[in-house]
């Protein structure tokens, strides 16, 4: 998985703070986790094919997390996109967009899909042979989902040496990485363990923002490889935090050591502060593993 | 008059290329006129006190000239705006915009009123003591105004010399520079034009876009100061602009020579040309005091 901060900060968007949208690609896939204003041009900014994008995340309707998306769909239509193009958000989201396009003639020539959500428990959006994408609902002042993109374990690793010892025939090879026994030279069956490895432990990203601090995404989020969580405001404003239905940096922090992630990724930045790295020195109190989002930078899941 | 070209680009917002929005300063008022994506963050880079404008003019509802406007609203809002907005713009504007706040539950802490325009003919919008604001109707895909920005004449010139000549007391001053005639030192009426020179000649703006090629402009815009005039495209694809219903850079001149406008202004290019230039010199062919907008210049009118 690589995840692509197109933009991490919170409110208006400025010249060099672009609102919040993210990229994440895993083995061809091309998903876009919200679109602020002026996401389009970051995505041209960044390099992304952004024509390969085919489903795009609205975690909620406030402007910094959506503004962006009917011009990015404009695009779609000017540059001739033909793929249909699935979009996931809170219900609202398909008749805004819609309205916006109509009152120009703006007609797609792709299909266009909206799959509005309301549920406030987690919901599965998406799975193939790759991974499964589910909500992951937050707690903010209008309805809100994170999203948790989780890799699907790949096949067994074949101990190739074992395999060999045992004359177990070739053929046999593929049915062994995927699970099953197989018979060895003297058609005994053998286990599939003794001939094979786990294979690498499977990928996940939880996105969380915006949300206020809430203990009860923990149990779905648990031991998540990368976890985003939003962080606009430093430990001296956790009353704004409160009355804003937002996190502190040290609110994210504790979230992901309960939920013992690997490593912690802090973004949404309120735009009242200029230094960004007491975010992390604050996170860090509590969490070491803790990173700084910034427009442009790039993580390796 | 002094206009600011804050994006001149036709279609998709690009990195270096912004959708259209222009700011008109007419003795302290500050009037937007158009608002594509990412408008809010050039006003920012061109240090415009946004928060002066009090009316906003939008010509049609393609995205390129109105996706930035929700995004502009909202940061009034987040900035603590109290001064009233007054936005002027097709029927449906205010659908648009308020169901997107309503579903970010953004409701402003100022006044805010749509002034929804149907008809096909020229409407005034806005009178003062200063200037008038007239709609003109231009011919495009979906129903588009451009607007015009007529300033009043100026008080008429006192011929100090020729008033203390006559014997005319001062106090009798400022009803000359008003046009009245007045009595000299003998109590005769003297004629307000023997003791006043014309005022300077009142500055007009004409805002034309999108439109295709409409002589019925003509007579509305005759002798206007300054002309902006869309040229989304060079002559070599006429075709393309009349099947778009846009103009080339040479139906804008020829709009330009027959209203006997003093200076054009093209722009709205389209994103397939690199060289600005052969705008210029097509338009120049019929109409010599020709000018190309860009992004961030400034004409004093």
């Amino acid at each position: 998985m690589k995840l692509t901060i197109v933009g991490c900060h919170s409110a208006s968007p400025r010249f060099d703070a672009n609102p919040t949208a993210q990229i994440l690609e895993v083995k061809g896939h091309l998903f876009l986790i919200d679109c602020g204003e002026g996401t389009q041009v970051q995505l041209r900014k960044f390099k992304i094919k952004f024509a390969r994008i085919k489903h795009i995340f609205i975690s909620h309707l406030h402007g910094d997390h959506f503004f962006g998306l009917v011009g990015l769909i404009s695009t779609f239509k000017l540059l001739g996109r033909d793929a249909p193009l699935h979009i996931y958000g809170p219900k609202g989201i398909k008749q805004a967009i819609l309205l916006q396009l109509k009152l120009g003639k703006t007609y797609t020539n792709f299909e266009l899909y909206f799959h509005e959500l309301e549920s406030n428990k987690p919901t599965l959006l998406f799975e193939d042979a790759i991974l499964s994408i589910t909500t992951i609902p937050l707690k903010h002042r209008v309805y809100t989902n994170g999203f948790l993109f989780q890799q699907k374990p790949g096949e067994r690793i074949l101990n190739i040496q074992k395999a060999t010892q045992l004359g177990i025939d070739s053929s046999y090879y593929q049915k062994a990485k995927q699970g099953f026994d197989v018979p060895d030279s003297q058609e005994n069956i053998v286990s599939n363990t003794a001939i094979t490895f786990d294979p690498a432990p499977a990928k996940s990203y939880a996105y969380c923002s915006d949300t206020a601090y809430c203990e009860q995404i923990i149990p779905q989020i648990s031991n998540t490889t990368l976890l985003y969580h939003e962080a606009t405001f430093l430990h001296q404003h956790a009353q704004l935090a409160l009355k804003t239905m937002h996190s502190t940096a040290h609110q994210a922090a504790l979230i992901a050591h309960k939920a013992k992630v690997g490593k912690l990724l802090l973004g949404h930045y309120s735009g009242r502060y200029s230094d960004y790295n007491e975010f992390k020195l604050q996170a860090q109190e509590v969490f070491t593993p803790t990173e700084l989002a910034m427009d442009g930078k790039i993580f390796e899941i």
